[in-house]
Order: C-alpha cells, then sequence, then structure tokens
C-alpha cells in the first residue's frame, strides 16, 4: 500500500524531478578537464540537503570533493548507502552532438546531454526515490546514505584515502552503485561485479622542436617510435604480450557461465546500431558475451603526433603521446599490471617511453547466492514485470571495491538508462519512462530491503 | 661598375623591401587549410606589377592560383626564371612560437614569421633585387620570368596541367630555385637537385561511434589497426617494409659522392640546436650526409585518433588517421610507389585501410658540370667571400623536375636563409644582414648570367 501512494507520488511529480535533472545536467562537471567540478558538488549538496538529508562536504587537499548525505530512519534500521558521481565524460567529439552536450534537451521521449545517463540521472532518481517517502510517509524505511564523487571517470585516483579516512560514515548494510538500465526489450539489468581498469598514458619525444621532415633520414621520429612501443603490446590476435599479463587471471565459476547462459544478449542489435558486420574475431553467441565479461583488455583511447590537421604538412614531430586503458579481471591487481608493463617497456628496448598513470580500480563482484542480490533481482521483476537479466559481472569499471572489498557489504548495480543511452558518446540520453520506471525501482528496493 | 651602384642602392633602400616583406607575412596564405590563398596571390601580383613585370594570373578549375611575371630585356638577351611560392605552412604548434606567426616582428635583427624563410624572403629578396636594375640602370640585363605558385607546401598537386599548357611562358635559359641561404659560418649554400616526395593519409574506420572502452573485447579499434598497419611499413633499422621500395634507387655518382667530401656539415650544431646527443642509428660524418641526401625516407607528419585532451578518457575511437610522406631518390617514381604502398596494405591483410594520395613530386638534379651552375657558385663566391658549398642534390622537396626534365634547362637553388631559420617550424625567421646580402647575391647571379 505505502509503496502504491509513492508510485502515485512519483507519477504526479516527475516533470519537476526532471527539471532538476536538466538543471543538474547544464551544470557542465568534467573531471577530466576541471571544469565546473565545485560548482557541481556544490548543487548536488544542495540537493540532498534540501530533501532533508545531513551532509559533509569532502574536501581533501587533493582530488575533487566527496559529496556524503545521510538521512536516518526514525527507528534503528539496517543501512542501505547509494554510491554515485556527479562527474561526467568529455563531450569531444562536439560536431557529433545533435543538441548542446550541457542543454538537457528534450526530444521524443528523451532527455539528451552529457552524463543525463552516467550518472546524473540516476542521482536525481534516487534522491527523488527518496523524497517520495518523505512526502507521502514522513520517513524512510531504512538509513538512507549517498557517497557522490567526482572523479569516477578519471578512475577515481583519490577515493581510496576518503573511504580508509571515512570508513565509518561508508559503512552500511548493502549498497547500489552507479549504472543501470533496461535492454532492448525493457527488462531490467543487474549487474553484480566490474571489471578493474589502468589507465595509461605512453609519451615518446624526439628532438627539442619539430623538424622539416626532410631531415627524417637523421632526427629520431617519436611517432614511429610510439609505433614500434604499442606494436609490442598487443598483436593482431587481440593477444596482449606483456609478460605474465594474464597470470592471475582467474577462470569464470560454473554458477556464473550457467547465469551468462541465461542472458538475452542482443548482438544482432547491437552490431546493427554500431554498423559492424560482426564483433571482434567474429565472436558471436555465448562465446561473445563470455569475452565482454572476462577477457582483459589493452585499448587505445587516443593517440596523437605532429600535424593532424586537412591537407598534408612536410612536418617531423617531436612528441607522440598514446592513453591507453586495460580492463583487469578478478585476481588481476593493476599496480601489478603496471610494473610488468614498465618492466615489458624496458625489456623490449623502450625504456625511453615515459609511462604515465592516469588512474586504477581493482576487479570486483558480489555473489549471485548473496541475500541482497536475490531481493533486488525479486524487486525488479515485481517492476518491470520480466524477467531480471542478471550479469554476474561486468564489462565496466569503477571503484566499488573499495567499499565491497574493504567495507564488506553486498553491491547491487542498477539503474535508469536503456540501451542506447550512449554513454561516454556524443548524444547520451536517457528515456522520460524509464527515468520515471528506474525511480519506482528504486523507492521499491528501499521498501524491500527494509522488509527482507 | 654597374653592380657597384645595385649594391648602393640595395643598401639604401633595404627597409622598405622589409616592409614589403613584412606585409607579404602579414597576408597568411596556408595552402593546407585554403587560407589567403587569393589575397596573397593578387597581393603578389601587385608586387610584380608596381616593378614593372606584365603579369599572367593563371587560375585554373582546380588548385590555387599561379602567378607569373614577365621582364624583358630591351636587346634579345638570354632568360633567366625564378621558381617561388606564395603558399606557406600551416602554423602548428602555435603555442611554441616566440610572436604572432603572422607579424613579421623584428627582433635582434632577424625578422620572425611563417614564411619569412620558406619563401617570402626570398620573393622580396629576388623582386628588389630586379627593382635595383631598374632603378639605377632603367633596364635588366636578361629577360626575367617569375613563377609564383601557391601549392608548393601541399606538393603541388595542380602545378604539372599548368606547365604543360603555358609551356612557352615557362621557358627559359636557366632558373633559379626557390630555396637558399648560408650555412654557420656564412657560406653560401648551392642546391642541385631535390628528392621527390609522396604525401599520402591513412585512414582505418570501426564502428559507426566511438563507444565506451569496456566493450573492447568485441569492438575493433581503428587505433590498433592503425598501428598495425604502421608497423609493417617500416621496422626500428629504418628499413621501409614495402616489397620493391628500394628498386629502383640510383647509387650517387662518383662526382657527386666527391663533392660530398668538400661540404662543412655541420653536425655538432645541428645536434646541439635540436638536443640530440646523437642521430638516427648514430649516422656521423660522410655517412650521415650520405643519408640524408641519398636515402629515401618514409616519415609520419602526424597521426590522431580518439580523445587526445589532458587526463583520460574510457574511449574507444571509432577512425584513426595517419599522414606520411615519403622522399624519394632518382629513380624512383612516386606514383609507382603509391601502387607498391597500396599492393603491399593488401598483401599484408590491410586491405581495408583507405590511402589518400595529398600530393607528389618526383626526384630530380642538375649536373655539377653544366656552365649555368659554375657561374652561380662564382658569383657566390664573389659575394660572400667564402667558398660555396655545393649540395649535387639536397634532402628538400618540390615540383622542380617540371622545370628541369620537361623544359629542359639547368636549375640552380639559393637564397636568403641561415642555418636556423626554422623553415616549417616555430619561429621561422631570416636574418636581416642575410636578407640583404642574399638581394645582392641574386642581383650579381642576374649580372654574371648576362655576360657568361
Amino acid at each position: 500500500m505505502k509503496l502504491e501512494k509513492i508510485y502515485k507520488y512519483i507519477d504526479s511529480n516527475y516533470q519537476n524531478f526532471i527539471k532538476e535533472l536538466v538543471r543538474l545536467v547544464n551544470q557542465p562537471s568534467v573531471s577530466a578537464k576541471h571544469e565546473g567540478i565545485q560548482e557541481c558538488a556544490k548543487m548536488v549538496e544542495q540537493m540532498l540537503k534540501t530533501i532533508g538529508f545531513s551532509t559533509i562536504f569532502i574536501q581533501e587537499k587533493k582530488g575533487n570533493p566527496v559529496v556524503y548525505g545521510e538521512l536516518k530512519a526514525k527507528e534503528p534500521r539496517k543501512t542501505l548507502l547509494f554510491y554515485n558521481h556527479y562527474d561526467v565524460q568529455p563531450i569531444e567529439p562536439f560536431e557529433e552532438w545533435i543538441c548542446d552536450p550541457f542543454s538537457g534537451e528534450i526530444r521524443d521521449g528523451r532527455i539528451y546531454g552529457r552524463g543525463v545517463s552516467d550518472n546524473k540521472g540516476n542521482i536525481i532518481s534516487r534522491l527523488k526515490a527518496v523524497q517520495a517517502f518523505l512526502e507521502t510517509t514522513g520517513e524512510v524505511p531504512v538509513n538512507i546514505k549517498f557517497v557522490i564523487e567526482g572523479e569516477e571517470e578519471i578512475g577515481s585516483p583519490n577515493l581510496q584515502p576518503i573511504v580508509k579516512k571515512y570508513k565509518d560514515l561508508f559503512s552500511a548494510d548493502a549498497a547500489i552503485w552507479e549504472f543501470g538500465g533496461t535492454d532492448r526489450h525493457g527488462r531490467p539489468i543487474i549487474y553484480l561485479g566490474l571489471k578493474g581498469v589502468l589507465s595509461v598514458e605512453l609519451e615518446a619525444k624526439g628532438a627539442s622542436r619539430d623538424v622539416h621532415s626532410a631531415n627524417a633520414p637523421l632526427i629520431p621520429n617519436p611517432a614511429w617510435r610510439l609505433v614500434w612501443t604499442l606494436n609490442t603490446l598487443k598483436n593482431e590476435k587481440d593477444e596482449i604480450l606483456i609478460e605474465g599479463f594474464y597470470d592471475d587471471v582467474e577462470t569464470p565459476l560454473t554458477e556464473e557461465i550457467k547465469c551468462l547462459k541465461d542472458i538475452p544478449f542482443e548482438e544482432e542489435e547491437e552490431k546493427k546500431e554500431l554498423a559492424l558486420k560482426e564483433f571482434l574475431h567474429k565472436a558471436s553467441g555465448l562465446d561473445a558475451l563470455k569475452a565482454l565479461l572476462y577477457k582483459p583488455t589493452c585499448t587505445i583511447n587516443g593517440f596523437m603526433s605532429g600535424y593532424t590537421g586537412t591537407g598534408s604538412k612536410t612536418v617531423l614531430p617531436n612528441k607522440a603521446t598514446a592513453k591507453l586503458d586495460f580492463r583487469l579481471v578478478p585476481r588481476q591487481r593493476p599496480e601489478k599490471i603496471f610494473r610488468k608493463l614498465v618492466k615489458h617497456l624496458k625489456s623490449r628496448g623502450f625504456g625511453d617511453i615515459h609511462v604515465f598513470e592516469h588512474g586504477s580500480t581493482e576487479p570486483v563482484k558480489t555473489p549471485i547466492t548473496d541475500k541482497f542480490v536475490q531481493t533486488v533481482v525479486k524487486t525488479a521483476e515485481k517492476i518491470y514485470n520480466k524477467k531480471a537479466v542478471v550479469y554476474p559481472t561486468s564489462a565496466g569499471s569503477g571503484p566499488m571495491h573499495l567499499f565491497r572489498n574493504w567495507l564488506g557489504y553486498p553491491i547491487v548495480s542498477v539503474g535508469c538508462a536503456h540501451a542506447e543511452s550512449r554513454g561516454h558518446a556524443p548524444n547520451e540520453n536517457i528515456m522520460i519512462d524509464g527515468f520515471v520506471q528506474g525511480t519506482k525501482f528504486i523507492a521499491a528496493v528501499i521498501q524491500d530491503f527494509a522488509s527482507s
């Protein structure tokens, strides 16, 4: 009964919720470019306060602020923590957007804008689910905590000491992670784990300045040097050639593989949307899914050297850089992989290449058999009236290990995105319907967790 | 006696010459970016007209205008042609300039600006040498022709049909090519040939849009594909791996090697200026010089893919491009090399890589034994009062073959740059002294050619 009232409140007020979401999207917060971070953190803190949360604005010497919010149930209760992030990815390539990336423009039932799916839509959806309890019942059935950080998109390099320092604040009985949504058939997706990630930058240097390319017989070319360096890292079969890279890789558990078989992997739709004839190495079906979730990777995110404008320029550049990320699976450790990378470069004769680390997180997961997982699955199937799609782990990354491995509670990731939300890409969007249903889902999770 | 008066005229008027040079530098004319081309061509034509040349503004359907100017001697005489170009290289990297690249700023006896050395300084120097004859003697001792094109910096892709069409206009008894200057000891440098060049762009394509890098196990990454492609083109020993690339390479003639031995190659100064401990593969002395002049090359001028801003971005790009130039030596043919490149890519499994040609020129030279060469060498040694440095060929490129191979006259390249003129790089400059002396040199070449 309580939930019926709450759903009604959400249905009557969702247009105001969307206005708040658009306001949040209007505020740029690109962590990679130090753009709008303080302003966005303050806006998020104010939103928590307005609903009734007591907040802490955690600003350490290093790193972007972490906004913490807490709302106690009237009686002693269990605690549910929400992990979110207010920072967003850069907007590039800007020219491919159909609207201003920070506009929050609404078209055909969708809200467009950088961060609307990852992760601002979920921030608002969760805050509004809590607000719905307060507005209709005057209380929350469990203690609610929010941790909203500002460096997720750059690998959360400064969250670790904060979790250590504020360990008690971050304690809980269970947590909902930042992302999730529905598949192409409206089935709710539930994620139970993350890959780790190690982000690095390689830099090759040549002469003290660019020179005319006529000098090529004598002057070292860092662009070539970087090509040869990168070529030693991965071959055309996608085998990562760093010695010992695969040493600690764990084979998926039988129960996980079983779970994979139930996942309706929509590969044709995916390929069609991306205009691909086939996936890499013709992977298909269960093999493709297994690769996506369990294969560690080494990806060039970008590279740059010399002249890249229109036409030609007979120049020999003096610098070349490449950004890479390694996605890691249980039990690979980012710090170990970094050391192996550095050793590899030296041993292959590329000790002159500078290697910078841009951040890392560890791989992590919560068992399918966990009670909280089972509660969320049941709630999802009730709300969406469809079988839930359970991913025993996911292809994405984040600092989940700080909560799951350190603080020990189960963590499940659900949210209000959809199959074409285009996270990290131009024209990121969510559907208004998905946002409303996702908000009801979170309210139901809070209630069902309270009674479980 | 005539030359004394001319030198005096140059000494009295050089500050006005520099004003004209600055005006020409102020007018951007970046052919690679279609920037200011028409304006610059018209300015150059006006400058020719003001001195007394009859001009033709050659504007074909395709390509930038070629400015032609002709000034007849009073009596039937030999004809000397000057080849120049009003277009310049792009200014990038902009942040490394100490002044506005189009300012023509004067500091410590140098004029700074894009194109001031390559090739606007020489345009003005040559025009003013001719003007000096007219102003002091009322005539020129030989017929003078100017061909000033606007696509040299992008490989002169449209000059060939123009030379064909206006063959008679471009006929002459000898020609002075666009570039040259003095070495670190003030010795005049004389170039007798050019390498050929073939400029291409390679493009790898992936999905229809950028995706989150979590998808790396399934989605092809064009950045990796381009790395692997480039890696098949050249190895770390600088050996170009395209089948048959070296097939037509001609061994330098004995008289050329002899000439090389006389070239005071200032390798320590060069290395110091570029902050290099050593040249590529520790080349030194005659070996380094031989490599510079006679080794064909494959240079990455630039490459670009994905995210290249500050920090990191977990993105998997959908496009990667690289710009390359091949420098060719006698008897390599650019069209043949292009075909071999395309064939190579197909045979190595990279038939999906798109290859665009941005332009090409053939290798070319005039024999050291030619009479006109001997005249210019003698004149140079008289003017600079130092032994001339004769390069039987040079590391640079240009469309010289259209004139030398097609129209058949000897061509020598001299000019008013200096050893640190930084052509194609930030802070391109010439010395005012070098400009004045270079102008006198051209006047003397005109006179000595007339009497030879």
